[in-house]
């Protein structure tokens, strides 16, 4: 929970229309072009398959994104805090779904008033739920009224994180959500996070053979009971193609595909999904040069290594550790190691918790070798937790 | 880089004098007793074994906290940036050492302002060193004048990072540095952070036996030649004790032993060492329930995770996964998982990274359980990463 900052510092403001050379080091940079071919490269693959694109604004919090997204023909976008909610609701997104649950009677009360504040601008939020408890807190939350938010079941599809445990689970939680005025019962959570990092095709298609069952044996027994799952939603960037083709699901929640990491780059590549370009980089410079290693000026405190250390874009070099400011690196394949200064660039491990410790992006135009600083995109809900 | 809030936001402010329970999840929380029962610890050791103590701010990044270790005794504070040391001085931090190297001519003009400005506030700044062109580059953003700045060769003492290779090398840069009036050869940087978090208090011994032994080279070559290392500084929170005996160290730079965090508690204890309470967490919330596990609604966008998952404070619960936003945990021993909505308190893996996640740090006196609310304690340099 923050204030950010409305406009950027004056060290980054004057960067814009200068070249890529006079940012200082560590930064967050963004290549918008490549940005921009993957936001419509999903967009096209979406519209194609007759999906509706939710993509995943956690990855990076940001409402200006959101909107690009949108303008694209996403239909909204997916967060996973109340916070952040609020706050790429205040600045303009109109269509969110938090997809995750809330608990604390003091956060459903910022939900509800969330949901009011979006119905009355022609807007819409959305919420998951996996425990009649939380039907409930939510239902009281929001009060009289009908048809305010739209709650979607979260069904554990092989994750064994959050979600009903079993599939005939959802049934009670999708009755008591229609005993609510307040709630409308808009479909089904269905996301494994882990299957979206499994390294082989044939692993991840495995993985979703039970999501895809778990899925259709949900609607199965809600169906029967007389209830209708209007829309099921889910999907990474790692198997979104089998959302995709399933024949169950309706909406894809992607979000790596925008920025693309170093993680989502070690998969190996499925042919039926389209392909997506590093976007995301940190600008770093090389600042102690030794005999078999050189440190560059970012570490964990620049770019999130728990999925990973990150590769060195375009270079024959490789991370061997990283610390809180340091990522120290060796030559591969017995090139020179770079000089005292030189500017690398770094692809973050995970794009996501990687934006989550800056608080603007530095867009770039024109390649990030001879390429300008265009604009400054703010990261509305860094460091958002509640 | 950013521009910090002023003051907290209002959901926080409203906080102080409000009992525990009324902190919405997840938040970070200081046991303010136990910092102080660390913070004085410290301070006594430091004074019983003649050492200056001259604690590491990267790890708070807060110039409240540097002026409490100073007012206990502490000569100043280390930081790794720039912008930390600027945000910091700004905040009235008079004596800062950047423990690091500055290449990029743009930071070396900021060092060289800020170098000035506190020499003309009877306070001074330090910087380390260990390339002859970074010695060179200094002296060039710092210009006319004498004794404006004081300069650490950083020797490489077994962390095979930063620093000067060979303990004979540090010979020339000391020389370049006398060279240069605006330049005080201060003396210098030896720390081995990897030594810190090496489990049994052999292993320790072991590699502090080659820092002393790299420095008392370095010593004996630099006098050979008639100069003189006036300070040798170094240690952290897992060695100081070990420095503080060497008989060559005049200062030491731990950090962590203020909050303590899960990596340093899972060190065997070094009974020549004071010993420090856990004093930073993370409360968060059951959010969710299954069969075997629970899961909690604060991940690593709250907590760092790179060295290692949490502990969960004074609960027969482990984490076994953790992602941006969720912390899954099982019951060891038997014992029965808490019920949805219940609050556990997370003692984070690494407290450096992860007080950078946060704007404020929520103050608590009394305890976790029936404590108080009594101050926000803003985290100054939060982001602060060139």
């Amino acid at each position: 929970m923050k204030s950010a900052p409305e406009s950027a510092p004056a060290r980054l403001r004057q960067l814009v229309g200068q070249g890529v050379a006079v940012i200082d080091t560590p930064a967050l940079v963004v290549d918008l072009d490549a940005m921009q071919r993957n936001l419509q490269r999903m967009a096209d693959y979406a519209q194609a398959h007759g999906m509706r694109l939710r993509p995943h604004a956690k990855m990076h919090k940001s409402a200006n994104l959101s909107l690009r997204q949108m303008q694209a023909g996403a239909v909204g976008v997916c967060v996973q805090k109340t916070s952040e909610a609020e706050a790429l609701a205040a600045a303009g997104v109109p269509d969110i779904y938090i997809s995750n649950e809330v608990i604390a009677p003091a956060k459903l009360a910022r939900v509800a008033t969330l949901a009011r504040t979006l119905n009355a601008h022609n807007g819409r939020l959305a919420i998951a739920v996996d425990h009649l408890q939380g039907v409930e807190a939510l239902a009281q939350a929001l009060g009289a009224g009908e048809n305010l938010i739209d709650v979607f079941v979260e069904l554990d599809v092989g994750q064994r994180r959050c979600g009903v445990a079993e599939p005939a689970n959802v049934l009670p939680l999708a009755q008591a959500i229609t005993r609510h005025p307040a709630l409308r019962l808009a479909g089904l959570q269905a996301y494994n996070g882990r299957a979206q990092h499994l390294r082989s095709v044939a692993e991840r298609r495995t993985a979703l053979d039970e999501v895809i069952a778990r899925v259709r044996e949900a609607r199965r027994v809600v169906e029967a009971a007389g209830l209708a799952l209007p829309l099921v939603t889910g999907a990474g960037s790692g198997t979104f193609g089998l959302e995709a083709t399933s024949g169950v699901f309706g909406e894809l929640q992607a979000g790596s595909y925008l920025f693309m990491d170093a993680d989502y780059a070690r998969n190996d590549t499925d042919p039926d999904q389209p392909a997506f370009e590093h976007a995301l980089f940190v600008k770093t410079q090389v600042m102690s040069v030794s005999t078999n290693h050189v440190v560059v000026d970012a570490g964990h405190k620049s770019h999130a290594i728990e999925s990973g250390l990150p590769r060195v874009h375009g270079e024959a070099l490789e991370a061997t550790s990283c610390n809180d400011e340091h990522t120290t690196l060796r030559a591969t394949g017995g090139v020179p190691l770079p000089a005292l200064g030189s500017t690398l660039w770094l692809i973050p491990g995970h794009c996501d918790p990687t934006v989550n410790l800056h608080d603007w992006l530095v867009g770039v135009r024109g390649g990030l070798q001879a390429g300008t600083v265009t604009e400054l995109i703010r990261v509305d809900a860094r460091g958002f937790l509640d």
